[in-house]
Order: C-alpha cells, then sequence, then structure tokens
C-alpha cells in the first residue's frame, strides 16, 4: 500500500495528520483567536455580496474599511464585485459608536462584538479600529463548502491582551520599496498587528528625505529612500488600517551613512564611503558638541512632523564608540560632566535627546541601552535582551516591550517564537508592574533581506506571533496553531504578499527553466541556517546578492511540524502515520536525481549539490527506519546511521533539513 | 523504461525536446531576434559587475537606463551589486551620439550596435532609446554555465523592421492599478515594443482625472482611475524607457460611462447608472449639439496636455447608435448636412474632432470606422478588421497599424500571432504602400481579465509578436521561437511579472490549501477557451468575479507545442518521443484522482470535474495510442476514441485541452 501512495496526496496530508491532532469539535480558523467565541447554529450562507449598514457613525475610513472588506469577501467567496456601488442582499451591519482618536494610541479602544447569524452579520465597536478588527475576523470565518461559500454563526467578544502588538522592518540595510511596505501593512492588519516600527535610518543607509539636511539621502542611501510625501502616504495607509507607524532614527551609534553625509558630527574616524559591512561600527555621533545637538533638534522638528503618532524611536543600541575613549575633547568633556564612561555619556546625550523630543511632543523610546537611571519613567524600552530585562526595566517603572525572542532574521520556527510570552505565566511581576510591559514587536532583520524574498522571511510567521500579542495568555497549543498558520498563510497571500511565490521564482531563476517541480521538493524539507549560522559561514555585506538556494527556501516550512507530528504518531504504532512518513521520504528520493542535475548546471546551486546527497542518504535511512518501527523489527545498518545523521546537522550551503528532529527520534527508535 | 520515467525528468523534456527540433548551432536566447548577427571567439566572463563607461553623451535617462540594466545584470548572474557606486571591473561602454528626440517619436533613430569579446561589451548607437535596446539584448545574452555566468562574443547590428510597435492594454472594462502598468512597461522594454496604446475610457468606466469635468470619474469610474499625477508618473516611467504612451479616449461610442456622468451629451438614451454589460452599446454622443464640442475640445485639451506624444487615439469602433437614426433633432441635422446615414454623421463627428486635435497639434487615429474619405491622410488607421483593411487604407494613403491578428483575449497560441504579418510576404502593395504600414498594436482586451491574472493573459505570448513586429520577415520559425519563449518568459518574470505565479495563487485560493501539485498538472494541459466561447457560455459582466479554473490556467502552455513536436517526432518512429509522450499521459493520469478530490470540495471547481474525467479517459487512449505507434501494433478500443476525443473537443468548464490536435494525430496514426 505505502509504495503506491500518491506524492501529492501525501503533501495533501500535511492538513488532514495535523488535523487529526487538534482537539476542539469547533475550530474556526481564525489566527489570532478571539478572548471569547461561542458557535451558534446554522451559518450565513453567501449567495450575493454584502448589503452594508452603517448605522451610527460612518466616515470615510471606516466606509473604505468595509469597502476594503467586502472586496476581499468577495473574492474569497466567488461573489460579484456589486460592493462597488450596487449592494447586495447580505445584511452586514457595522455599528460604530465613534471613529475613535484623532491619533491612535495606546488607548485606542480596540475591542468590538461580532455576531454572525444564518441572517446577517453584525459587527459593534466602540471606534473605527475596532469595527475593522471585527470586519478580519469575519473574513476569516468565510468556509468553502461544496457548493458554495458561509460564515458560520457564531459570537465573538473580542479585545487585545496587549496594546502595543508591532511589526520592525529595517529598511537601512536593505532598501524596501513602497509596494512591499504597504502590503505588509495590510498583513499586519490581517492578524490584528498594530505599530508599524519602521527602522528607517542603518549604517548602511538612511533611508528618509530630509529636506533640511539633503546629503543625508544624496550621500547617504545610494539613492534608496522615502520622499517625504511617500511617507506621508505610507501614514495614511497604516491609518486607514488601525496601525501606529513609530520611526526610527538610531543615534548616536548605527550612523555611518549619516556620518559619511554629515562627517562634522562624527566623534572621530569618519568612513569616507556608506559602510557595506554588517555588525557592529566604531561610528558615532560626537555628543559633546553643541552643534550635535543642534542638528539633531532640526533633523527630528522636521521628520517627526511627518509621523503623528506620539512616540519616536532612537535606536541607541550598540555604541562602542572607541572614539568617546580616545578623542581629548570627548575625554575633557566627561571629565568636566563627570561622566564616568562611555555609557554615562550616551545617557547624557539620551537626556539632550529627550529634552528635543520632549520639546516636539514626542514621546522617546529605544533598545534596552537606554534605560538608565538618569532617564525619566516615560521612555520606553524595547528589550533585544529578553523578558528578563524587561521585567527588570518594569520594577524600576519603566514601560517596554519585547522584542528578544521575536527576531525573525533568526529562522527559528514559529512555534518557538510562538511560546515566548512578554509577560510569562510565571513572572513575578506585580499587577502594576505588569502593566508596564505594552506587548512586544517581530522585528525583520535586513542583512539577509531583499525586496523579493521578504514577505518569506516575515510571513507567515508573524502571525503566529500576532496571536500571542492579541490572544488569552491560555492560547498556546502550538499544533493548533500550525493548522490555523496554513490556512491564514492562503488569507495573507490572498492580501497581496509574495510569500508562497517567492521562492518558486527564485528556483526559476537559478535553474533557468519553469519545470522545478523537483527543486521545488527538495526545497520544501530545508529551511535557512539562523542568521548566527549564515553570518558566519558566508561573508556577506549590503552588496552580496542574495540569490542563492538559501533564499529560496523558507524558514519554518510546513514539512517541520508535520513531519515531527507524523512521526510521534508513528511512534505510537500508528501505521497510517508510519506509511505517510514512507511515502514521503520516497516522493523527497524520487525528486533528487533531477534536482540535482539542475543544481549541477547552475552557478547558484553548486553548494548544494552535496546536500543533496546527504538527503539522499537520509531518506534511504528515513524509509528503513519507518519501515523498522512499523514493524516492530530490527533494522540493519542502524549502526552507520547515527554518522550521516550527525553529519546532516551540520549547517552546509546555508541550509538545514527539516525533518532532522524527527527523524533522530525515528531512528532512535528503531530496535 | 517509459513507465519508470519521473515525471519531472518529463517536464524537463519541454524543453530538451524542443532544442532538438532546432536548426543552427548558433542559438542565442535572443528575442526579438536582432536583424544582424555573428558570433565571435570566447565569451566575457561575468566575475564582477560592470565597470561602465559613457564615452560621448550621458544624460540621466541613459544613465538610468545603464543602471537598471547592470542591476538586472547582476541579479540574474550572481554578481555583487557594486554599481550603486562602486563600479566592477567588466568594461561596459555605452556610446551614444546623442540623446535623442526632445518627444520621442516614429522617426526615432532605434538601431544600436553591440560587440561584446573576451574583454568588454560595446554598445553604439545614435539615441539613447537605441542603447536601451542594445542593453536589453544584452541582458538577454547573459548565459549560466555550471562555473558562473558570461557572455558570449557576438557582433549585433540591429534596428526595427516597424517604427511602431505597441500593446494596447484596456483599462476601461477592468481597472489595472500603476504597479501593473509599470511592470507591463517594463516588459515591453525588454522586448523592445516602444508603444503603450493606454484605452482609457470605456463604457464600463472612465478611468482619467479631469478637473474641468470631475463626474467623469466621481460618477463614471467606480473610484478607479489614474489620477493626473498618476499619468505623469506612468508617461515619465515609459518614456525612461523608450516607450512612447498614447492615450485613447473613446468617441462618440463606448461612452456609457462619460455619458452616464454628463447625460446631456448623450444623443438619446442615457444609462441610469455605469454599464455592467459588456458589448456594444447603444449609448453615444450626440454629433449634432455645439455644446459636445465645446465639451470635447476642453477635455482634450485637458487631457492631451498630458501626453507629449503626437498622436491621440479617439476610438471610433462599434458605434451602432440608434438614436441617430429615431431622434427627430439628429435626422434634421443630417438632411440639413446632407448626411445620408450614420456613418456619414460618424464621418462629420470625427472631422470636428480633428479640427479640435489639429488645433492642439496631435495627430488623430481611430479604428478602423474611422477610416472615410472625408478624412484627411494624416490620421492613422488601427485595424481590427485586418490586413486586407489595412492595405486598402494604404492604397488610399492612409498610415496604419495592425491589430486584428493579434488579439490577445483571443487566447490563440504564440505561434498562431507570430506567424501573421502586418505586409504579408505575398502583400500586393507598392513600396511607399507598404511604408504607410507603420506597424502594429497587439490588444490585451479586459472583459475577462483583472488585475491579478493580466500578466498570465498578455505574456509570454506578448514577446512572441514582438519578435514580428521587429525582427526581419524572414524570422518565421515557430519552433525555434517556442524555444526562446521559454527563455524570454523566465527573463519576463525578473523584471517583476507575475505570469508564471498567478494560476498557482489561484489555484491555492480555489483549493483552499497549499498542496496544488496535482492541479498545477492537470491545468498544464489545459487553457482557457477564446473570447468569444467563454461570452457565449459564462454570462461575464463587470461584476462579474473572475476567480474560476479558467481564469487560473494559462493561454497557450507549454504542453501545447511539446505534444505537437513530440508526436510528430512519435509518428517518425521515434521510440524515446513515444515514450515521452506515454510518460506524460501517466503522469497527468495519477494527478486526476487527487485533483478531482479537491475540485470537489471547491464551490469554484465543480464544473471541471467532468472536466477532469473526460481527462482521465483521453489520457489512457493516449497511454494506448502511444504504445499501438510505437510498436506498430493495432490498438483495440480504437473504435470507441473517436467519440470520447470529438466529447472532448467541445469547450466546456471554460477550458480546453492543449494536447488534442496532438492525440488526435495520434490516434489516427494508431493502427
Amino acid at each position: 500500500m505505502t509504495k503506491h501512495l500518491r506524492p501529492a496526496l501525501l503533501l495533501a496530508c500535511f492538513a488532514v495528520t495535523a488535523s487529526t491532532f487538534a482537539q476542539t469539535s469547533f475550530q474556526p480558523n481564525l489566527m489570532p483567536l478571539p478572548s471569547e467565541i461561542t458557535q451558534g447554529s446554522g451559518a450565513l450562507v453567501l449567495k450575493s455580496t454584502f448589503k452594508v449598514e452603517t448605522p451610527r457613525t460612518h466616515d470615510a475610513r471606516l466606509e473604505a474599511a468595509i469597502a476594503r472588506a467586502v472586496r476581499r469577501m468577495e473574492t474569497a467567496a466567488d461573489l460579484r464585485h456589486e460592493g462597488r456601488g450596487v449592494f447586495g442582499t447580505t445584511p452586514l451591519v457595522v455599528s460604530v459608536a465613534a471613529p475613535g482618536q484623532a491619533v491612535q494610541s495606546l488607548t485606542e479602544d480596540e475591542s468590538y462584538s461580532l455576531t454572525v447569524t444564518s441572517e446577517k452579520a453584525m459587527i459593534e465597536a466602540n471606534t473605527d479600529v475596532g469595527a475593522m478588527h471585527g470586519l478580519e475576523t469575519l473574513i476569516q470565518l468565510v468556509q468553502p463548502t461544496p457548493q458554495g461559500y458561509e460564515i458560520p454563526a457564531v459570537t465573538v467578544h473580542d479585545s487585545p491582551r496587549f496594546p502595543w502588538r508591532g511589526l520592525m522592518i529595517d529598511c537601512g540595510r536593505h532598501f524596501e520599496p513602497i509596494p512591499v511596505i504597504e502590503r505588509n501593512i495590510d498583513a499586519m492588519a490581517a492578524v490584528k498587528l498594530n505599530v508599524f516600527h519602521w527602522h528607517l535610518t542603518e549604517d548602511q543607509g538612511f533611508r528618509i528625505e530630509s529636506k533640511l539636511f539633503p546629503k543625508l539621502t544624496t550621500k547617504g542611501s545610494d539613492g534608496f529612500f522615502y520622499t517625504q510625501d511617500e511617507v506621508k502616504e505610507v501614514v495614511a495607509y497604516a491609518r486607514a488600517r488601525g496601525i501606529r507607524v513609530v520611526p526610527e532614527f538610531e543615534m548616536p551609534g548605527h550612523s555611518a551613512a549619516w556620518l559619511y553625509a554629515y562627517p562634522e558630527l562624527a566623534s572621530g574616524t569618519v568612513p569616507d564611503e556608506i559602510r557595506r559591512e554588517f555588525g557592529i561600527s566604531n561610528t558615532a555621533l560626537d555628543p559633546t558638541r553643541e552643534e550635535t545637538y543642534v542638528f539633531v533638534r532640526k533633523l527630528l522638528t522636521e521628520l517627526t512632523a511627518l509621523f503623528p503618532d506620539a512616540y519616536v524611536h532612537i535606536g541607541g543600541d550598540e555604541t562602542p564608540a572607541p572614539d568617546w575613549k580616545t578623542n581629548p575633547r570627548i575625554l575633557a568633556f566627561k571629565k568636566a560632566h563627570n561622566l564616568k564612561d562611555n555609557d554615562a555619556l550616551q545617557a547624557y546625550f539620551n537626556t539632550r535627546v529627550l529634552a528635543i523630543l520632549t520639546s516636539l511632543h514626542k514621546r522617546m523610546m529605544g533598545w534596552d541601552e537606554i534605560l538608565t537611571p538618569e532617564l525619566p519613567k516615560d521612555i520606553v524600552v524595547q528589550s533585544w535582551r529578553g523578558a528578563a530585562s524587561l521585567a527588570k526595566g518594569a520594577r524600576m517603572g519603566y514601560e517596554g516591550i519585547l522584542s528578544a525572542p521575536y527576531y525573525l532574521d533568526g529562522m527559528r520556527p514559529a512555534g518557538v517564537h510562538y511560546l515566548a510570552d512578554p509577560v510569562p505565566a510565571d513572572s513575578t511581576l506585580t499587577a502594576e508592574e505588569k502593566k508596564r510591559i505594552l506587548g512586544g514587536e517581530t522585528p525583520m532583520w535586513a542583512e539577509h533581506l531583499n525586496e523579493r524574498d521578504i514577505d518569506s522571511r516575515i510571513w507567515p510567521r508573524a502571525a503566529a506571533i500576532a496571536e500571542r500579542f492579541w490572544s488569552p495568555q491560555s492560547v498556546t497549543d502550538v499544533d493548533d496553531m500550525y493548522r490555523r498558520l496554513a490556512v491564514v498563510s492562503l488569507e495573507l497571500e490572498s492580501v497581496g504578499l509574495t510569500h508562497l511565490q517567492s521562492g518558486d521564482a527564485r528556483l526559476r531563476a537559478m535553474a533557468h527553466t519553469e519545470q522545478i517541480d523537483d527543486l521545488r521538493t527538495v526545497a520544501s524539507a530545508m529551511e535557512p541556517v539562523s542568521f548566527g549560522e549564515r553570518s558566519k559561514t558566508q561573508h556577506t555585506d549590503q552588496l552580496t546578492a542574495l540569490d542563492r538556494f538559501v533564499d529560496a527556501v523558507r524558514p519554518d516550512p510546513a514539512s517541520r511540524h508535520w513531519s515531527e507530528l507524523t512521526t510521534t504518531a508513528c511512534l505510537k504504532k500508528d501505521a497510517v502515520a508510519c506509511a505517510q512518513l514512507t511515502a514521503w521520504f520516497q516522493q523527497i528520493d524520487r525528486a533528487i536525481p533531477h534536482a540535482k542535475e539542475q543544481a549541477a548546471a547552475s552557478p547558484q546551486m553548486q553548494d548544494v549539490l552535496p546536500r543533496l546527497d546527504q538527503m539522499h542518504a537520509l531518506m534511504v535511512i528515513g524509509e528503513q527506519a519507518a519501515d523498522a518501527v512499523e514493524k516492530g523489527s530490527t533494522a540493519s545498518g542502524k549502526a552507520d546511521w547515527q554518522a550521516t545523521l550527525n553529519e546532516a546537522k551540520r549547517p552546509a550551503a546555508l541550509v538545514r533539513f527539516t525533518f532532522l528532529d524527527a527523524l533522530t527520534k525515528l531512528v532512535e527508535a528503531a530496535k
């Protein structure tokens, strides 16, 4: 039987098997899960598009949001696009008490209720933002049946656990065009994230136009930057979707592009071109000269005016600034001001910048390094150091958000990010201190990123993190999360993301043919090595072409969780699971010879060749081990297997196999 | 042996087999083929990016074009992106005599020479536009080797056969966002098309902002229109790529959206909403009232100012205008002006519009219907009626371009379009008359089009048509065209088109899963029915959701030409070809059960189910027939085959099988 299973059927098992492991009978494919959902009876059958009523407020933002939502449901549910003017017959009532805050803030009421019956759908909210969240839930509830589409009857009462739920995109190291930013904002809205943290300046590029200091972009951006009109467009685009935009202007470090443009602001060493190397640079602003603060004040006055949000991020991380220890003028300044070390000098700098921001009616935010006792309690700390560092700040009275466990460039599985909690269940913080943990942000650093692959690096993993920030703390079923993630991933494609397509495009470009079925099959069982591993193995700087096999494979593809689930089941003597595993190993193994042929002909895939040989050996081991486990027999050759596994675990060709943990368990059990 | 061929290897045979049939030893993958190309010795090995020299002119447009080209070659050839500022070491000399015309015209010198040696690449041209064509040829010459990328040594002297090489996109029936337009302009430039004909107004929508007459878009566009700033952006974008933009404002017919906004301009029947039905409407401007011409003059004065091009298209087709035969005022006008019928009245209208355009220093262009003896010889006729109609105009002294054989919505194979010549080899026109045939345009009408699938409807077929318009008339090898088309199709993806991705996205959306391998396999052997067939079978209007299986399959997929080539070879007793065919039939047949399962669960794929049953029957016939042909034996059951084939030939589920012609030949030969 096993030998005749169709490969594609096996792949379909990713979904089927996963659902076997799910726990409840009512399983709406929602992400994030709402705080309260009750199933009603029947369903709202979608035979025609919606007849929209907005009985209370109906301002332009809400109307546009409803129009977009209706259009998406029409597209998803095969309905005529009557929404443009001629309305349909399915009642959709959106009842909003007031539009909400003029400038969306942490205190915006994001709650909503959603009631779907067989007669109509109704969203009630206090604000437009709440209603928009309700619309996203409604869209996710649209389900296919062979006869058509419907929305199951439900009652939802929902509000977020944390008010700050962010995605940071680093547009400094590699620039991302506006359409990339905008489609990621749409995706954020789809999973109820509400802060777009825009990392706009870096050693490798200053990406926002300053009319006062044009050299910041004419010299510091290679021509890749956002005009002020574009910034305003993005801010408006985000606001229309209930998303705040928090800009980051890195200082005093991570400022090499800035100081290449205006070397007179530097504390010493001045780069003579844009810094292409990543990592920590020695370049920093000179915190001892008044000219620096005059410049910073003018610049922040100009640029923060583009961002209505109350918060401005000043970075502040990773500033070794060796010049601060050797420049005689700076040494003298430290002595005169009783600043014992660089940290104290940076705290002085931060205090000065804080005064500027305060005068601009902005609240200052920065990475862990800004947290020093000199700073008042109204700054916000973004922690790359972790929950403990964040909790320490909270005890001291500082508000903060957690980022350390959510670094997407780490290429870790969604399930790992998912279980990291900004306020862990065992937290010893008091209730008041806990409130200071505002939420979290998932950062997408851009060392190994370009505009073609960015979506697949962020999504769908960020959706699992969005659930962590929104849903009740008790929602922690990783298997169910993966089941729903597969569904939300398709929805994210429908809002415009390219995360399911970009890998294929890259395989075609590397293989110089449209016939990539076998490459796709082998790629589906590999994932990129972590940021650290890649940095160690491949010299990568800003000018490196990111067009290798590693850039074509996805972080945490479905094969990882599926192979773990199915192996667990096989080890429990589930014969079907063992057969599925065997057939999957065979399917991949059959793809290897042709994939090798294509890799051998491609300049970009030479390093993948030995990896494919390893993969073949692993598939053979997998087949034999699964067979032995199923039969309870002893696998011959097991002695040699460990060496093969150990060798395969070492990162090579910048990729890892997704199934190695599962295979290791299988091998251990094959006795 | 046959039974064990890997499916993916078989798919790879699409390319391999095709090249078997090609004829010459030096086969650069260029499209369009240049008028003269000679192979040199060796190759320019690409180890680092280019060191660019522009020894003569180097204006901003040229510099930007070179920067883009270098970037594309870096991306294609795995080179570090040094082009942004720090130059590489591979010499690229671009020597241009003068930037060219301030406003690109028919007389722009588009010729170029390209010389590649093992030392350097050199482009020489009289104008920037010529140099840009040379850059596109250079990019297409980049070839992979297992060790890296190189450009073979060549000498090219090239210039176009026709000066007018256009793509028309209908943005009236369905709107296309700016990014869609811009990436299609990039694709046009990649295959040396030089006219973007922008069909901006239709019964279903008026898509360009008028500040004088805002109701044209507030009432006539559903909110989907181009602002004047966006229009200027597109025109600049196109100019930067050597492409003229010719706007079309349809009058006096195809103007229902216009007259919905301004009913006082209509000759009678006025729509009370935007017309959703396609086809020919009865609505028309009133040609008898001076107010009409006052409005048209103001509107054209405002809108044509956005387009620097010398030509303005007024449509002019399909104006039955029944009101012109019944409205007493119009009847009186016709009598008073001695206009014997509606054609004469339309000619009067055209004369009046021509006077307006002439005063605006624009040349008038329109579809066949504008060609009447009342009109002077400086109008240009775009022929939807065909080469004979065009030749007739040329004999009368009118210039014209051919469009009839290039309608992309006809869903015909690239090979059919390819062999249609604007000036057929057997033309009886004099040399002077032939010169009046300026070239051609391929129109993409938008009844069945949306922004998600448009690229796959235009490309890669339009590349074959581009070759017809550019390359020498003698270039007519369809097999070689298809071989090169497969390569250029990948290049078109690299410039940003989604034609290779959109079908997969639609299959995922319909099947509600990422696991679409089997659906992809069956879809690869189907194509959409023609425009006419779809219009007959499915009631489609502007509000119809275009989200069915037909929208996921591509026109003229690789399986069509491959099955024909391979069948021809098999019939010549090529055993490998017969085995490939058999294995291909088996591969598809294996995919059918799971594809059926997925179709059965999908609301949008119910109509595909019987088609898949037919497909299974055809695959069985194919296997048996190929086997019989290979062995020279008699196939049993042949009597029943014809009925199955006949049934399968009828369009159903809005799709056709691509391999039916090939299979019919195979069946006929199986005796």
